[in-house]
């Protein structure tokens, strides 16, 4: 067993809100987090692989490949977006570290090998991250 | 001559885009910091400030009372706010780097002693940095 | 199973020395951290937690509260200390990482709910670090 | 279980290349990492070891040994090398950085004690890193 | 007057070696760095441009034409190459990081408006870097 | 003129205090900083050389000399040490980072060819840094 990471970013803008609560609740348990405007991140994303090594090529997976990968469904679709407003993912989903972890983690999971297993390093700042393996 | 930096950040959401600009215009020179719903940073900024030495302190200035102004003055007016939205200062002037910087720098000028120059230093993203000292 | 990790630190001096032991064993097997003198560190410290997602509010755990557990009961405790001379709980312990990882890891533990696990990475300087989970 | 980390790192030249593949599958697979005059890197390296606490020094494991350790095995063999012509270990392995950790993993299992479990993470750019534990 | 800097980076090999030296006086002068079959590095780069201010845009400069103008002119060019082998500009030249900051420093000022003074800042490791302003 | 840069790092233990002044007056004045019994830093140290290009060499200054006239003059004199009681340089001077930049410069200077500009950045800690040109 080995593992590989890949470190990749993007630039979003979101809001924390739960639209089941009141408008009080969300300000008193979000905080500076619910403003209605929104702030922003640059989001810090780590995705880790691991299995075996393939013995031919000494790679366990081909990090161009997976940097392409990371590029196309997750930095295409996140970076210099809304993720409130402009992703479906989280129309109708709190976009916490924690829930856009495990969304990253569940689109990568589809598109990658299931003989390997699948890691997710997220940070929202530089002092709070988030991991996610499923 | 001795200069002291003091670090720090904030998290916020913005837009670039130039009102007298059509919006063909915009897209095209701003690219995807045009995003109409906006997208987010987070902002370190390190603020310099040099001069002579106070003897008696063998301090600059006191770090804690920089550090407090900045609190005070840049992270409590920025930090998760959208700048375009909930700022005076980026009404009407767009929020790229530069803009941010010198908006920094000239809150922080009327705040800070005469006798000491100021230098802004401030991170966009973690590849892309603006200088200014007035 | 999701985890997330707050990063906090403090400043403090120390010395590794065991009472036990002659003056002569404990230079030659502490080197220059058993400087009678003592010397010092930033401590740069990761807390991380685990354990369910909270659905209703998408998070693990409020990092704000997580944020200032940390502060009241590590910082204000070791911040700006002598770890031999100004804390009880290296009176008569040896303050090596390993020793100041698990004793935070204990205070801790005690403070966060048992549904969670939790780990502590204690970086001593910048090429050498801590980890202990219990 | 307590954990302890010490990094390290050295500078090489390396190619990929697999000798039984065609001149044309080496550079379609491996890219510009196939030049055959090399290219290099500065490898960052993490040193992780794991075991019980030696409650008498407080230390899992005497981190200046562990350093001086890694000094002799690693750093003087690989630090200013080409891995592909300076380097017993990769005359005939492809010097990848999943290949570079499991040797630098077997190098170092041998000497140290068995009473520890190992575990190497090799940067081979700030972007990209291999974890190994045998 | 404002400076805006954009990071980037490149991973090549090079040797350290002045051709009218002796054998002996290269490898005593440049120790490890003469070593004849190479060694490399991750080179990171800093590029500083600085002037005035354009009001309509809110920029010194468009990022994303410099970050273009670095890839093409100078990522592609050193990039995953042997320095001395494979560029042009170090055939007959030492590839000391102080040359190397000297040759993009020349290769840019070429390419960028007369108007702006440029700056390069070159990281051959972690702990070493070189500055050149014209 | 070119210049370059050497990374080093030394830890110590300090306190803040001006014997002059009340024992109210130092409390309130250096805070935390002022403890009785010290608190402590990792000193990162940047130490800047600046002057003209050695054509012959390719290097402005031999950067091995330049790292082991650090470790001699500043590391050995400063690591591990408690700077108010083990040096002689902060018996009778406060030991804050804006003094010991001073004191640093002052010793290495010295010990440069004048024809060489020289320039310390001290971080005290990864928030706080100092510069001094002389």
């Amino acid at each position: 067993m080995i593992s590989v990471t890949r470190k990749s970013h993007f630039n979003a803008a979101h809001r924390l809100n739960n639209p089941k609560w009141s408008v009080e609740k969300n300000r008193e348990f979000f905080g500076l987090c619910n403003n209605e405007n929104y702030h922003g991140h640059n989001y810090d994303l780590d995705v880790t692989v691991s299995g075996e090594l393939d013995e031919e090529s000494g790679y366990l997976i081909d990090m161009k490949e997976l940097s392409t990968l990371i590029e196309i469904e997750i930095e295409s679709r996140f970076d210099h977006k809304n993720l409130n407003l402009d992703t479906k993912e989280f129309k109708n989903l709190n976009p916490t570290a924690e829930n856009i972890a495990i969304i990253i983690w569940n689109i990568l999971r589809k598109k990658i090998d299931e003989k390997f297993s699948l890691k997710i390093c997220l940070y929202e700042t530089s002092r709070n991250f988030v991991e996610y393996s499923g």
